[in-house]
């Protein structure tokens, strides 16, 4: 029933093989259901989902729910204190056990018949049933989940791909931001009509960066690229990084990111699907806030303010950037072939009081404002792109060399989703 | 058009062969699309249906309409005093003729171009239209329909199932009931999103009343099970029994159930889609009240107010709850693989004034907590079941044995849908 | 992918088989999403649609958008004062580029990465792209577009069907009510629940005017037929169609239609999907308002009021109705199988001035009350239809030819679209 037609992989396959290389794709990929159904079984629930972060569960029993394609996960602290993601099934009819987005448990307690399930998931009391029944066999049914320096990471997959090589990459970088002792400062949801793939193709590229996110471009130096990266703007870059190498060697931290314009990702022929780092933020510019000043305590192992900008990225659902005093996390979810559910996660340093140690309405707006105008601005290509007469245009290869990228990307994970 | 696919009646006959017995039912049966047609061809097309009381449409002209699938009917009562169920599409070019839900009128007016029709569904006039037409012809089509004892089903069956036997069944105690003389307290919509299926199988146990029920439980002995009715309460419904039984013989009246449980119902085995019992209330009960009193004068021949409790039941879509002072019908009809309309009638003996002889705030309580805690578990059930993690799991042969017998019934009409 | 798979076309071509000539159509007709598939390609996407009237777009600049099926027009002037018809998708990544629905713009920018093309599609300028890109080659798609007499018809065909038929018998008279000097006076859009051909089939029979539109047949004749003309508005209108002819000659006007009833329309045997006539209203109207008064200045070349009426239409969606003072175009756009968008467009003469010349409140009941009651009387027929009870019926020989005419039109096109 999950398998995909043979007709529909063959047409799938016929589909991938009309892209034309440095061009945008072809309609169908953001318009035909059969698409949908091949992304969702062939990456969604393949690969790697970031769900959420360690902090939002400090305590055993604390739990949030997430929603991927039909399914609903019960990620939840244990008594042993890690992280496990529960199906949100119980073993007896199929009730939904948590009807929460997120809370604090001492049992999980079916709301039907009242079946207990253990933080751990096991089946602990099932009043009412007759004798046979072998409990330890119905204990909730458990998707993959690795902890990532304070990221949490869930795979539907019953054989996962490797995890190592992208907690090895991420981990160090993650560990100084100090994500382990942080703590939730906001979390926003936003329901996005557009396909999960233009959210991404818009993250990849700052080409649309000077029009649309005013505040953003003073910040950073990403949207400068070959073609228009003055020898000014040169020469003030070398001096930041020269600068800061330097001086972060004796933090542990490093420059890994060095030129204008966007570090390349993902990588398809190298099977990348992680990547992080650290870079420099513009002149005068210490956090990613509206005025580039620091607005909550340090985070982390940070000694001082001047640790310039922490960036991950893991297909096919997670960006983060991170200021020396607050990290933005977004996590991507499909909700349908045009319709994608965005959840941007602020958080700061756990021992950090708003009101005494930092306000929503100073580390907010950077990334509110970004994230909204960058949702506006898919929402208006998807309307776009379901028009006939569209056909695919050129990218541009001084700017959206990382669009190409992710789309390579993608297309070598679909067309592996419907191979014979 | 309305046939099955080949494909489809194979699928769903390899869905039915996964069925483990005694488990509940694999997910496809509540969220595919193909099972969903198959129901309403195989089941809801095929049977016999509840379609309201017959005191909803007391004098001449009096309709209510009742949509199945796609289809319309105008419930009517004629001028020989007979219940009549006509399509409500005109034969002209197939306006909907009553909007409303429910009425009364003189003739049955198209409102398009004033075809006129009477109530018995004949074409009286047809202005404007030239010579030729045989008005004969083109008469409402109807669907079958039979009154039993103030109940009302129809049937969009070509040729539907010998309805004797169920009127044979529930005549007898229906009559005692005085639903022909009685008239509408209230009715009450639901629109439950959730596959009608979870409905019956929450209705078809009582394990999750003693959580879901606090005032149900009081009134009866349905919850009790063999592992957990005690030697008590064994020794207090007899004594209830016995006394009823010696009792309710000079009324006409029989303890049709005896036991503390449900009643088993239906039978796949026997063909019994009907089933009614007279069985006892909990001591201190005369009513399914909230406090057990009597609320509305007494209906039909009943002496006194010690009558317990009558039941009845009709699959695919009817169960009713009747006291002495009041009777309550609950009709099922899908509107789609999630998704349940229910209507709740409260019915009182007719000569009963509100404000005077009974209140809406005495008599509807009780069923309607009833009914609306258990919407929400269904629809809490649904959005568990369509979890790809949710697999089958064990019925309580305590407590949910009528739920397996509801299950075997539905897959033996469903087997038989799709039969070649 | 726009392609109907053999099957839908067998089944189209089998469905068309079973209609009976002179009764309605059906139900599949109303119902089944492939026959709203082929209606899409093959008559939609294949013919001349009126998109709106020149002088809702009087200078370079001026554009309106027009959204049909997947696709999205803009219909704009460029600087040599020509009409042209826009896909709203940029060449780059497809952004929509205009998101509003009318405005007056010099230079078309897509929101997304400001590439500038100008009025007439030309891409100006894509900064940020590499050398390479042949600005030439990337100008916007345009649909075809053509101008009649202040009437703007575009197709989405690659090759349309001759339109100069159209232009021969439409242009003279449409240019007689001066549409090229008229300006706007009201836009009002509606969402009907009805298939876009009951919305016609209703538009081309005046059977059901009399109960519904008590204004519409004080002005007009049309819904007197054969069986229900009495000698005396034989007479009546024999008189006012003998004045006329003397009159009107002078000017250059003719009446075309002189019977009581509805000119006959559309034609599939002579291929005829336009038409055009002039018939005299009423005895008291000079125009089709409330009381049949002037309600506003007199349009183009008309020299008194007493011009009667002047109706076009083109199938598959357009009709007008147009006074000596002012005239209301129709225009269909279908957005599913059981839903039509609608738009109502009031014009008068392009000197007249709101408040002073004339008011909202008197030119627009008569239309906007014919208008809302049938949307009803369609939507209501739409319910009924989807009824498997639904069965055609006779169409009335006397009051319904035209019914009859839309239908064999509309039948022999879609049969067209799906012939292998």
């Amino acid at each position: 029933m999950f398998q995909l037609t043979c007709e529909d992989r063959r047409s799938i396959r016929d589909l991938i093989d009309t892209r034309r290389s440095g061009y945008s794709l072809p309609r169908a990929f953001y318009h035909d259901p059969a698409v949908y159904r091949a992304e969702i079984e062939g990456i969604w629930r393949r690969g790697w989902l970031f769900a959420g972060q360690t902090c939002q569960i400090p305590e055993a029993g604390d739990y949030f729910t997430y929603e991927i394609d039909t399914d609903s996960l019960i990620v939840i602290r244990d008594d042993e204190g890690h992280v496990r993601a529960l199906h949100n099934v119980c073993r007896h009819r199929g009730s939904r056990i948590c009807g929460e987005e997120a809370g604090r448990i001492g049992k999980l307690v079916c709301p039907y018949h009242q079946w207990v399930y253990g933080r751990d998931g096991r089946l602990l009391s099932m009043r009412g049933m007759h004798g046979e029944i072998d409990a330890s066999r119905l204990s909730l049914h458990e998707a993959h989940v690795r902890e990532l320096a304070g990221l949490i990471y869930v795979s539907l997959a019953e054989e996962p791909p490797d995890f190592q090589p992208a907690a090895d990459c991420l981990g160090p970088l993650a560990a100084s931001q100090g994500f382990e002792r942080a703590k939730v400062a906001k979390i926003v949801d936003y329901d996005v009509e557009a396909n999960w793939k233009l959210v991404w193709e818009n993250n990849r590229e700052c080409y649309h960066c000077s029009t649309h996110h005013p505040q953003y471009v003073k910040a950073n130096y990403d949207h400068f690229n070959e073609d228009d990266t003055t020898q000014a703007i040169r020469e003030e870059m070398a001096e930041s990084v020269a600068r800061s190498e330097a001086k972060w060697a004796a933090a542990g931290l490093a420059v890994t990111h060095k030129q204008s314009g966007m570090a390349t990702f993902p990588d398809a022929e190298a099977d990348l699907w992680y990547s992080a780092n650290r870079t420099v933020l513009a002149r005068g510019y210490v956090s990613e806030t509206m005025d580039g000043r620091q607005v909550a305590p340090l985070m982390g192992d940070y000694p001082d303010p001047d640790v310039g900008t922490l960036r991950m990225r893991t297909v096919p659902n997670f960006w983060n950037h991170s200021s020396c005093d607050h990290g933005v996390s977004t996590r991507l979810t499909p909700t349908g072939i045009d319709r994608t559910q965005v959840r941007v996660i602020w958080v700061v340093d756990a021992g950090a009081e708003e009101g005494r140690d930092y306000q929503l309405s100073e580390i907010m707006p950077f990334w509110q404002l970004t994230s909204e105008q960058d949702w506006k601005i898919c929402e208006n290509q998807q309307r776009g792109l379901t028009s006939r007469a569209y056909e695919p245009g050129p990218l541009s290869t001084y700017k959206e060399y990382n669009v190409d990228s992710f789309l390579q990307w993608y297309l070598k994970r679909l067309g592996e989703a419907v191979e014979e």
